[in-house]
């Protein structure tokens, strides 16, 4: 069975869990206060060319997200999103959960202009009723997208202006955001995402880690950001095992060679898929193929090839999505275009 | 520097990690259906005697209690626990922040009994206001308390029936529940929780494990579980994370036998501490020790020991708290014996 | 100046104020357990013809949502309502504030159609990842909708079968009810509510009351009602203000006789402003006409009459809102007629 | 039958339903914008003596202590209050629905102390572990207390100066205001409030009006107060009947004059009771008297007069609360006077 359903069923990667081995007996302090999520934090900030940014550690995405939309938004706002936003739909409502609305914005292939959010707000303010509805509190964008998209420099820039033009903050949901950064063609680098957005994260759990994503505030936490983390449950006892991950995961660059293992895999697979004729439903540049199948090979493939459902596409195809990982092999890949 | 601040200051019993190690490239599906995660269910439930119990995973303590108390609480109702209660003063408002509260009722050496439950629940049912008060919705206790203390089978017994007498599920925190299962003279058994309580956890994070609680329903989880724990952002895309952990945990009786360590050590130091005629605060039966020492004492000590500050004795003397583990060894506790 | 801006700018029916000041030194009892309220619900369960309805009271619109939708989801369910419902865009949140999520349906005219809802909940059930989502769990619609429009009976029936084909409450906002029972060819009647949603409310603030809209659960109120409404804060100590109020408005048809003149007035405007050549909006068949001006026209008439802006029709054209209500009278009509 | 129960068993003062008539037919803005709201808001503000106090107008006492704590608590904070206080135990939990923790102080006869405070305060900022517990964000007293108890100017000045100590407003409920502020030996007025706490109300609903609580903020409302009041439902379209309420309350000083009845009958029967060798409960020098009856005469009782039950004295004695009010007649006092 080859198994390209999503970017996270397997482990770590080997250098991680050797650095959990070697650490394992020291004896640190909890919450996050050791030695190794300093390390990490560290580097961090090196990476993004950010000395003044605050990083912390969250197990998970969605815990990232909710945790920090949250912290960031007063009791009147709501966060703008794609429709198609990994918060708006597909979180089990963790946003409303915790009071807040999550505002659904037109978007194209998973992503929002500027201009869309300008207009939003535009109308917003224009309406004399404003006071009995929900601010435009915070701007969520993922990259890449739940579509595997990416945004340009160009693109950031633009939304980081209106975002401060309407003194909001831009987050950017970077669960996959190691796939972004190695993308061919990209002009987006860490530096640029500690320039333009206000918070944003770089996911650990689908670039390598067993869990984990790394937090970056540029312009420093909010307030009591600890207790509030306390507070939606998710301080963990043993921070180390967050900080030893990604103190491994930014020592020598690591983060991003393994991310290119996971494009360059999606690229040979994607030329392949070309070659012989088959549909793509969106141009994805990271690791993320969605492609449309025939119901009658998707039977045909049930037991040897395992990929993710997407969406039909008609009353004979449908849409699936192929994952690509850092830890896909080149004879896996093989296999597949042989299989299809 | 010797270290007895707390009980979760090392990584993981090592055949967690070997076992990490053995699974790390095995593809499996996501958030908890892989078959670590069954197979650690199938010898949790064997270990309770409680074949339909259903049991899930969950990243840390608070995390825990927040998410059962708010996935099994009515809207209308709260928490009772005893006002020591982790619940009741140092989770950062996680239970309030669900929208229950926490009702502190009166306690001894942090339990709560029977007949305080019961008092309280009948003053409030024959209150004609009581419609306009938070009802009792659930009783949480925790084995051991706050204060490293037991309670005996025949006080869960009482618990339990009070509680369904008044048709209240009974909540067992077991966040060290290993250390209470194999003190000396305890006569509560895995068994015995699951026939007494309707929900109580295993904890992982300071019996052995990098992180992670297994919760245990002996009559099943609440209706959507999953999606409530999604909701409340805790679930983890690699739940093989939990499961891997529990299994080898559960896996030839090592979560006993690593958890008497824990009993064993500090046995030896707490006769040391009598024989030196040390003044215990309270008397523990578990991996907790709260003794006095003078401030002078402890002045000398700063950089040679660590422990926990528990609270301000007298204007010369604190109560400090030793903490064993699964992880302590036999000559940290000789050369802490030597020292004070 | 003409006031038109909405159904809510005069005070009372003098008929209730002069109840008011007749029972005003009697002593009943507090929190809606009153002998006026019993008299209210009475009749209201008599006009519904439902002799099993539960009838409770609320203060105002906003509340009533928040507190019926709060009380009647599950936690992880959502309600859904057009896109354009008062409880998706004009509550400031109050949906989200208590923890669940608005999911705005496609409208038309202010209405979602019984397929619209069938398609959703087929989809959505048929996503392997529903687990991951915020389930439905209600569906709310508002009659008359924001546009003034109106369901049929029909429109009612398909509704109320899909609800029921997905175990979930129908809930009709009927905050301008009155005004719907009464215009000229509906087929809806107050036992048709009652027979075909699971809650609905009969709106006292802009049809005649001070305050106070009258919720009617055909089969039963949730349990501990009363108790979640003071959770809310919304439980009124004098609740006799609510309960006088509407025993008032169902007493001797009044409900109906005053909405009739909203209607009756509403008409002789719209045949007038047809006459004149004015462009509708929308063709809206109760108390709000929806009309299209030039800019220049509302520079003119600003001073002079005050209607309710709505939306940009184009460069040069607005859409406005003008409300008749119970206390709309004769020759305010003339007067506007004349004017434009 | 003679009813004592509470003190808000009446309508409104007749002045109120005169002027709801004389001004029911004028044509007003919503939502609070209305020239009645600003009338009343001036002559509150001229009575506090705070010409820049912004004042608020919320229906009921519940949802004025929910909103006040919500719009005003930071999410990590909770609320300090009396263990006896209205937010603690008789509000069904309004408060933890808002996510915050209602933190019970010890008390006497219903109040706190600043010592009580400052001792608290310091030994939470004194734990290193406080980022893990909820912080003090506000104290919330009532004036009089739920034992009709009151606070002298000095206490107030102690309580002003310990929450400014430690960042904290000090919130003062006055459901029952009117009644502290006429009471014989009190030295508080209420421009001593608007210099001393940094938000208090005024109540109507228990000092004769229909409804409605008046929210004074000395130092201005928290940024978009009226958008929070929205989203917890509770902004009344028809702010003209809270307006127009508080407007009659505050002209000629009615508030204070029909305050004064319920004082003077107060003391006529306190000292009648005392006359006659009843035992006081406690003592009380506002319109709540707390007496001890033996069980037989209550039961004698039943059917001629009604009382609150207060609490169980002893197995053969009960304290019940008798209360009078703005609308109790001297006749009724001497009829209880005969009968008891």
């Amino acid at each position: 069975m080859l198994y390209f359903e999503n970017d996270y069923c397997e482990g770590a990667h080997p250098a991680i869990l050797q650095k959990l081995i070697d650490t394992n007996m020291e004896k640190v302090s909890g919450y996050g206060t050791d030695p190794y999520c300093a390390s990490a934090q560290e580097k961090i900030r090196t990476a993004c060319a950010c000395p003044e940014a605050d990083v912390r550690f969250i197990s998970g995405g969605t815990q990232t997200n909710s945790i920090v939309i949250a912290s960031m938004l007063n009791r009147w706002e709501g966060v703008l999103a794609a429709a198609t936003g990994h918060v708006a739909g597909h979180e089990a409502g963790a946003i409303e959960y915790t009071g807040h609305k999550v505002i659904g914005l037109p978007c194209k292939e998973g992503k929002i202009s500027a201009d869309t959010v300008r207009d939003w707000c535009a109308t917003f303010y224009a309406d004399g009723n404003h006071d009995h509805m929900v601010f435009p509190g915070m701007v969520y964008i993922s990259h890449p997208t739940e579509y595997g998209t990416l945004y340009t420099k160009a693109e950031l820039e633009a939304l980081s202006a209106v975002c401060h033009e309407y003194k909001m903050p831009l987050f950017v949901d970077g669960a996959r955001l190691g796939y972004a950064l190695v993308s061919e063609g990209t002009d987006v680098t860490l530096p640029d995402l500690a320039r333009l957005a206000d918070v944003f994260y770089i996911g650990g759990t689908k670039v390598g880690a067993l869990c984990g994503e790394a937090v970056v505030f540029p312009h420093g936490a909010p307030a009591h950001f600890l207790t509030m983390v306390k507070q939606q449950g998710a301080l963990l006892a043993k921070g180390r095992l967050l900080g030893i991950q990604f103190d491994v995961l930014f020592t020598d660059d690591l983060y991003t060679s393994i991310s290119k293992n996971a494009i360059v895999t999606a690229n040979i697979l994607k030329r392949a898929l070309a070659d012989k004729g088959y549909r793509f439903f969106m141009d994805s540049p990271t690791n993320q193929i969605f492609v449309i199948l025939s119901n009658q090979q998707l039977a045909e493939l049930e037991g040897k090839a395992k990929f993710g459902f997407w969406e039909k596409y008609d009353d004979s195809h449908t849409v699936v999505r192929i994952a690509t990982s850092w830890a896909t092999q080149m004879e896996e890949i093989m296999q597949l275009i042989e299989l299809l």
